[in-house]
């Protein structure tokens, strides 16, 4: 059904000249009418929330709980974003006044703000059919920064992201906005003319690095680079330390099968390796329960391709497999030693999206700090702790924090909060851009550029940086 | 001279595994050690003001007046990130408590700030000889940040840049920072392979449109992407509203020509296009000094291609020149009109190095909106403005903050502040990196990673994200 909707190239011409046209108006409405935009389109999906969530429910497999909790995140989210536009918190200004006795020489007044970079072109993500998609939290903070927004429908739920879409694009007329302001395309045709087009000027994009990568290269290499913010994914190193294995070691077992398994283990933040002191005594404790249904065909053969080839690996060896679901999934726990990890950081330590994890006995100090100063950039970093280990587990959180986007201590990196602190981002393999977050409000700054005005008299200055 | 000192792959070697293990320790500086660092490199060029200047005047040609200027920037600058290390204004921390009545779900401890990138490398401008050079604004904000820094010295000016560099080692030293925190290496073959090398995580660039784009490819086509943030040059519009030519035309074109020829035009923000309602009046007021001594003559040479190309250009004719200097470079003022640049604005409106500028009739405020609309990136763009025409100006303001970083009102734009408001960016052609700066407080931003952290107690946390 999907490929006949491709978007044409006379339609994708449409929607980018409307883009483009919308984006003088959306530069100059104010936050709050940026706010009023954004609630506008919160309202609308929780109105419609009943018929979205059995799309979705219907298109991606996953349970109603599961979708109704990440809808009213992404409302949630839309309206923190709404929030901080009214309260100021999103509107930066800095405000200098003329200075004569400034130390390099006299200083003219000048005040710095931000203005939207422009028409954003967003890829959305299969495993978040409402928080990374259509509404996600892309469009959410592109539309906060005053960026008009074309969204390239996953086509692993088409039907929801046109019900999503058309959603949206009411709500925006209701506020007032232009035609323009969004878009929904498809096709991976239409979606790559779009990142080439001299109008687009931001991308943003969650999925797997392979196809990251492409875009980026696309993004990277035009007559005009644009930035290209993509979110790749991760395996979420887990450290226990020896301590906390030996105060609640069944409990930690517990805890990260858990998270492993949590919505068939199809979370950028799956915790995909854990690094242990006793590898015998942490897999024989896993029992595994069966999958529910994975997102679509294209998930479940390449869960089987990863898999296939994490095992492959020399020193890597199946520790234990839970049952299989009814489309013949099984999760499964892989175990090896820091050794061999070592020898090959990248192979052994490639995500495999879905309920696989890969236990890694490490056998002193020296060793594990080892695994984590090679680790690849990464989401997530987590440490159990216990007391005794506090030193150790000290030394793991600080090598963590340089190469993971978030530390976690003694809780699991599932379940994202969307907050001003959360930073969801890391150095390469994880994103493509290792100073900005895709989640939180701080997500904002994506899509703005910084602009100072220099003796601007009030009247011709923006609000926020008047007297 | 220079070549004889190319830094060899054994010497890069070295630099690159130095780089890599200071990475650390600086990592876990605090902001006092590092503000101390920066102060003492300051003092160190501060106390050898003299030797400095005279090296950097044999070199470059620039006068004593203008060096002894930027060398008090240089040293201000780096005081400048130290104070707002030790104020804490450039120590970023977002404390939220657990919120179990959060929103979306209840919501973790979660406390955000910034790790350093890692080893940073500096590819100097030959322009700026301490302002952006071995010690300039990249340098010491990459040191604010926490970075071990590798610059590549610009060959116009090599010997400066030696003493430079042993000046910042011997500061470097007596505040107990690692050997390879900072290192100089000379030669295109050794940048380019350092830009290449898994342990630099990020690169800074002042210079030309060609050589930057040469460089930002090889950083984005790496097998790990790094971000690099080059300045690649502008032609800094001014517009002259019909008001402010009636009022004062006489002033705004001395002034314009003040600005143009300001150290032979060789500013980044070099104003060398100027939009006005008049331009035979403009022109024949036009009164252009001979330059002095220009920076190498590679830069004579470039000058001399850029200004023909554009004579060349359809619609484009001489309106005055100005007496030759010694080494045979003379001022000139090209005009053309508004109809010219639409038909072809890269071409008209390309940046040539130097003492040149271009007068652009416009015949009404929608022609000169419509010049405005097909803008490339640019660094800064300034109105000249009186009353009666307050609403085209502000209108034009408006305009030039879609496309430049910096908008300057009855100011010229070259002399570029370094405070907490300056932006010196914008978007492509003028940098790669749109949502940055390069000069000002917040070029600090480059370099640093931001990282939250979920749960972490109070010991293990970095001191600006406790209670």
């Amino acid at each position: 059904m999907s490929s006949t909707m491709d978007t044409t190239a006379a339609d994708l011409e449409s929607v980018l000249a409307a883009a483009d046209a919308a984006r003088r108006p959306l530069a100059r409405t104010s936050p709050a009418d940026r706010a009023d935009a954004l609630d506008a389109v919160a309202q609308a999906l929780e109105d419609a929330r009943a018929d979205l969530v059995a799309l979705a429910a219907a298109e991606t497999h996953l349970p109603d709980a599961r979708l109704n909790g990440e809808l009213t995140r992404t409302v949630f989210q839309a309206r923190l974003f709404a929030q901080g536009l009214r309260d100021g918190s999103l509107v930066p200004a800095t405000v200098e006044h003329a200075d004569p006795d400034w130390g390099m020489g006299p200083r003219p007044d000048i005040r710095r703000t931000v203005v939207p970079i422009g028409p954003v072109l967003v890829f959305a993500a299969s495993n978040f059919p409402f928080a990374f998609s259509v509404f996600g939290g892309d469009s959410a903070s592109a539309f906060a920064a005053g960026c008009p927004v074309v969204v390239k429908a996953h086509p692993g739920h088409p039907g929801l992201s046109r019900a999503t879409a058309a959603l949206v694009v009411e709500a925006l007329e209701g506020v007032g906005y232009p035609v323009g302001a969004f878009a929904l395309i498809e096709g991976v045709e239409a979606s790559i003319s779009a990142l080439k087009d001299r109008r687009v000027k931001a991308s943003g994009f969650t999925g797997s690095l392979h196809g990251g990568r492409a875009l980026f290269d696309i993004a990277s290499g035009r007559p005009d680079p644009i930035p290209f913010y993509g979110e790749l994914g991760s395996v979420n190193p887990v450290v226990v330390t020896p301590a906390a294995w030996a105060e609640r070691g069944a409990d930690i077992v517990t805890g990260w099968v858990g998270s492993l398994t949590l919505g068939a283990g199809q979370f950028c933040t799956n915790p995909g390796v854990v690094l242990v002191p006793d590898a015998e005594a942490f897999t024989a404790a896993v029992d595994l329960p069966a999958p529910g249904p994975m997102l679509n065909p294209g998930i479940v053969e390449g869960f089987g391709k990863s898999t296939a080839a994490l095992r492959e690996q020399p020193g890597v060896r199946v520790a234990a497999q839970g049952p299989a679901s009814a489309e013949g999934v099984a999760a499964q726990v892989l175990t090896t030693t820091a050794a061999d990890v070592l020898a090959d950081p990248e192979a052994l330590l490639a995500e495999a999206f879905g309920p696989a994890g890969l236990v890694v006995q490490y056998s002193s100090p020296e060793e594990l700090e080892q695994v984590l100063d090679v680790l690849p950039g990464q989401l997530t970093g987590s440490v159990q702790a216990a007391g005794g280990d506090d030193e150790l587990a000290r030394e793991v959180a600080l090598l963590l924090a340089e190469n993971v986007g978030r530390v976690v201590w003694n809780e699991w990196p599932t379940g994202v909060t969307v907050s001003a602190a959360q930073q969801h981002g890391g150095p390469w393999p994880a994103t493509t851009a290792p100073t900005t977050t895709s989640v939180g409000l701080a997500a904002i700054e994506r899509w703005q550029r910084p602009v100072a005005f220099q003796g601007v008299p009030a009247a011709a200055l923006p609000e926020q940086l008047r007297d």
